[in-house]
């Protein structure tokens, strides 16, 4: 099942048709956009990706959300969802129809089921490759209008390079900045372990700041783990005691395979860590 | 007015909704689109258009675009359009709705006015920045996932430069390279003249092979003019005779102010120009 509703609470058919061909989030991909878990009728870290959609909005210049009314339909799709335990709630902000004096931004919730590629990923784990991002670690400081940490609906590169990571027999990718920095993954951040220390790189080098990063290292630091937020370089990658993916709706994935070689198994510390995310909504 | 008809030739009301929220072209600027310009009931570089139309959609590893159905609709458009003499038409062609099984994209024609603003442009002119654009220029022919020298529908990046070159009181950009190389404009090529030669980067940096730009080298060359695709430095335009940004409804605009600086006067230049370019479809 899939449950829509426009930003305005008016709930619609999923399969008709709502959107322009002149919309400039399709267009252009100029909009931005959020993934939300939805577990048990409650959603995951919606204060994370409500502020994070205000940021993407606001670094695209686009009219700031409206965030009463994204709580009130983030609620109406809840309450309209029938499917199984958990979902995934799409956010999606754009800046309207093309030409528009009154500049109107296209904006809906929709809840989607999970994919089972998704539920696999979960448990079995993903091979990754890394993938040249082309970008240095500092461009998106000197650069904002490169939208480098924004989640903008332009996500076609992302979508390509899962593409290349197919057809190098792996199913995600790691970016990495010309300098050898490891940036984060098309659609997830890149968690390490290390002893009993996790590490993610820092979002000011140009990636989005994870919001099931943090509540993994929230988790986490209440089960004793430290938690540092640092550069990261892709040569660290393979000698760590744990690599992982983390994203709204794989929540916390392991790699177990990186640029085709098995990496030593983690799935012990997986399993201490995805427990640990789960008892932040326990 | 505008007209709209999808690619099987279907006309359709171009304000009414006929895209459904979950197409992968909204989602994720999944997908391709060109801009052709259409004088006096004739596309201009059609031809042209419709390769570079497919070369996009390659590198997106979407379907191999029907050409003669996008030739057809093409035709439609143009008969169908009551307006003036000169007219835009995009094509747009997404990977269609996420998840559908036959992957059939999303593809239509739409014809619109032309701007005031892009008439003002043609004839006066207009103030450009360059601006960075983070990637080095051998980035690719070295990363082909990112997607570089494709007309993709992720064009967030190009919208908010332009936005970036309006705070600056400019109205268009140049982007540059890591190591100074001129790139392209976020919906532009760059021409510029030294003498009787005119200059364009190779799209082998990363941009996109200019339809506008190889019809104005094309003119100029039966006019006398010597033609030449190599590497230019930011450094050589503000020294050039005349500096150009040659796009499909823009035609060939001339750039009187480079950062904010006046450049010398390239109105004659830019008259031979015009004309040279006119004269290809006379």
């Amino acid at each position: 099942m899939r449950v829509l509703a426009f930003l305005d609470g008016t709930l619609a058919d999923p399969d008709a048709a709502h959107i322009r061909v002149d919309d400039l989030g399709l267009m252009r991909g100029d909009g931005v956009f959020e993934t939300v878990l939805v577990a048990d009728g409650k959603p995951r870290e919606l204060r994370p990706h409500l502020d994070r959609l205000a940021r993407s909005a606001s670094m695209l210049d686009l009219p700031e959300p409206d965030d009463e009314a994204w709580q009130r339909v983030v609620r109406t799709v809840i309450d309209n969802w029938t499917g199984g335990g958990e979902f995934a709630l799409k956010l999606v902000y754009t800046r309207g129809i093309e030409g528009d004096p009154e500049a109107r931004p296209t904006a809906y919730a929709m809840g989607l089921p999970i994919g089972e590629k998704v539920i696999r990923a979960r448990t079995e784990g993903v091979a990754v490759v890394t993938l040249d991002r082309g970008i240095a670690p500092d461009l998106a400081e000197r650069a904002p209008w490169l939208l480098l940490g924004a989640k903008s609906l332009s996500y076609g590169i992302n979508m390509a390079a899962v593409r290349e990571a197919d057809r190098r027999g792996a199913s995600d990718v790691i970016f990495t900045a010309t300098d050898g920095s490891v940036l984060e993954g098309p659609t997830s951040n890149v968690v390490l372990a290390r002893g009993r220390t996790l590490y993610t790189p820092p979002a000011t080098i140009g990636i989005l700041p994870g919001t099931t990063q943090a509540a993994v290292f929230r988790g986490a630091e209440h089960a004793g783990w430290t938690t540092k937020i640092e550069p990261l370089h892709a040569d660290e990658l393979a000698g760590a005691d744990g690599l992982f993916l983390a994203s709204s709706v794989r929540k916390l994935t392991r790699v177990h395979t990186l640029d085709g070689k098995a990496l030593p198994d983690s799935s012990e510390i997986h399993a201490e860590l995805a427990a640990a995310y789960e008892s932040v909504y326990a």
